[in-house]
């Protein structure tokens, strides 16, 4: 089996303190020739869904690799550890659904183990850093070479914990969605797809219709943020593909106070 | 042609998301062996003139590298993304001006070509996100040892977007300027060299006028913050080579309510 | 001598400029196949016991490197330069005791050097900067190869400055200590170790009192965060091994009022 060299790491653990870089050094004593990417540290703590929808997104453009991702409100609990192979990566954390975006977008989950073989941790394991003492190991290992049946007992796709998809459905003339997530520009990503935008008929240059917290507002559907005035409520096709708002020069999440998880739905705006 | 092996990396994506982590996945998948240097990602959004100054203060510390700068308010539209030969650098990014005061700071640039090549791009390119779909695979290529005329159309140098140099000016036994940078710890960076300082006869161990917001201070010019007592108001030539003001366990630009931008003129405090 | 290849860098620089990376290009010019690891550069500026705790923390879990810290409010006074060595590592700072806790948990201090071999920095030496033109130019010499003895005057280890450790004491029942650090969960750490909860009779399963700010609170001594309802407090052994205090989804630090720096006294809860 071909190493797969690349090691990605996302959490919530913050970057205040030496966690991140506790489990950068575990990493490099079992695989010294690793590349790291980190993804984020910066998941809001114990946030499950905005640690998924990140990874999620940000896996597509990594080399072949093995993704740790840890968001475990449960760590040392019941909850189960689990590596899981899906197209060109394994993604290595707890089994609470962090992970399954991630592989329906490398492709679905081929295969998993639960993180049983206790000799490929670092011991003694530290009831509340598994981070630290179990997934990054593991994941270390993974990268120089070990197999996936080696680092645990393998166990059904179909019994991995998946997060409900956000959900985003067509109703009459309408696509319903909800706040994915608000990026540093304030850029609202909705949970619908751009080809649901199509399927209503709203294409570049045709405007749409926003309904939310009981509002409706109007916005051209434009390729990118130079096409409107600074000011402007503008929707676009983002870089993952789904239907965002922005504010040109300003935060379309303030301007309509939409937090993630609000719901939205947009229309073709077509005149009368 | 040797590679060059080193990549820098700014923008203002911001650390909450996986942009930055896509960028190094795109760099990786194309030239494996880079070395990757973050930069900073914490560039106030659409603040081209701050990129640009941190930029240009960092650059002469790398080696020979492949410069990456993303802070591109005008992504999508018919701005242009351009590279730049520069003494041992090659600079990356939109034609906005962002690049202009590195290229001087790495001596120079001579030559530059518009980034036509589309067999370098990531595609189908994000018409939001050119930092992950032509800036970062068109640098990737360029450590690998692409030459910069493979990349695109050579232009003619002096068609480069520059930004207008943060003002600085001699007047009748003064010299006035902006506030370039505030940092970290409330340390504010004027644009006056501290070879202006010494023509005005401003030396280690004199004092200083400070002039600002209708307010007239003196202060000590200084050679390190050690040599105040906590809470004085000191002047010093910084890491730069810019005149700055620091308080001693405390911040400059609350005390002197000075954000960048700000006027700010000096002296020589000469006895009467 | 084989080289470390390890490098880690912890300072208050910051992440909003250019500094961290500076240090990064010039670590680089030297060391080109140095592997850098960041700890943190989020250290509250100046806060040298801040920057020691991080410090100490996070070296035991590093493979064999030259650890570079640089929380320096002296900087360009006559506070000493000096690099350590201790166990498995090499400690490269400001003599203020920043280094002391973490020469400590590498095994203690074996060897010291002033950092007075001009040849090996980065000249012109800004006095506002030793973190580039000093610290990192002489790590990353270590990590090449270059000796500890080449690097400058040998000293004696007693003469080191050492930062007092965080006091811990049994009194008559309980333990008395103080809050160490505080952690992006809210989770307070104390300076007690806990085998001196053990010592008190205190086991996973039993409670204990806490007692800080006048009040008197008790708590499940727990081996998880998962073993506790939401709102819950509870008190633990962290991942550093030491007595800590958690809010289950919540914040310790905002219920129980308790920064850095505050007394926490703690005793076996013992039924009547």
């Amino acid at each position: 089996m071909t190493s797969l060299r690349c090691l990605t790491f996302l959490t919530d653990f913050g970057l205040e303190d030496g966690f991140v870089a506790a489990c950068h050094g575990v990493a490099l004593r079992i695989a010294p020739d690793a590349r790291l990417i980190d993804i984020t540290h910066l998941v809001p703590p114990g946030d499950v869904r905005r640690g998924a929808a990140v990874l999620a997104q940000t896996v597509p453009a990594m080399p072949p690799a093995v993704h740790v991702a840890v968001v475990d409100p449960g760590v040392g609990t019941t909850r189960r550890a689990v590596a899981i192979q899906a197209g060109s990566g394994i993604l290595v954390g707890p089994d609470n659904g962090l992970l399954s975006w991630a592989a329906a977008a490398l492709g679905g989950a081929e295969s998993a183990v639960l993180l049983t073989n206790e000799s490929l941790w670092n011991v003694p394991v530290s009831p509340t850093f598994h981070g630290r003492d179990i997934f990054m190991p593991v994941a270390a290992h993974l990268v120089t070479g070990t197999s996936l049946t080696e680092a645990g007992t393998k166990i059904d796709v179909a019994d991995l914990v998946k997060l409900a998809a956000p959900t985003s459905r067509m109703l009459d003339g309408e696509a319903e969605g909800e706040v994915l997530s608000v990026d540093r520009f304030g850029n609202v990503q909705l949970s619908i797809p751009s080809t649901a935008a199509a399927d209503l008929g709203i294409k570049i240059g045709s405007r749409l219709i926003i309904r939310c917290n009981r509002r409706e507002l109007t916005a051209p559907y434009v390729q990118t943020f130079g096409a409107a005035a600074p000011g402007d409520l503008i929707a676009f096709t983002d870089s993952a593909g789904l239907v965002s708002l922005a504010v040109r020069d300003g935060s379309a999440a303030q301007k309509l106070s939409l937090p993630p998880g609000a719901r939205v739905r947009i229309a073709a705006d077509v005149p009368n």
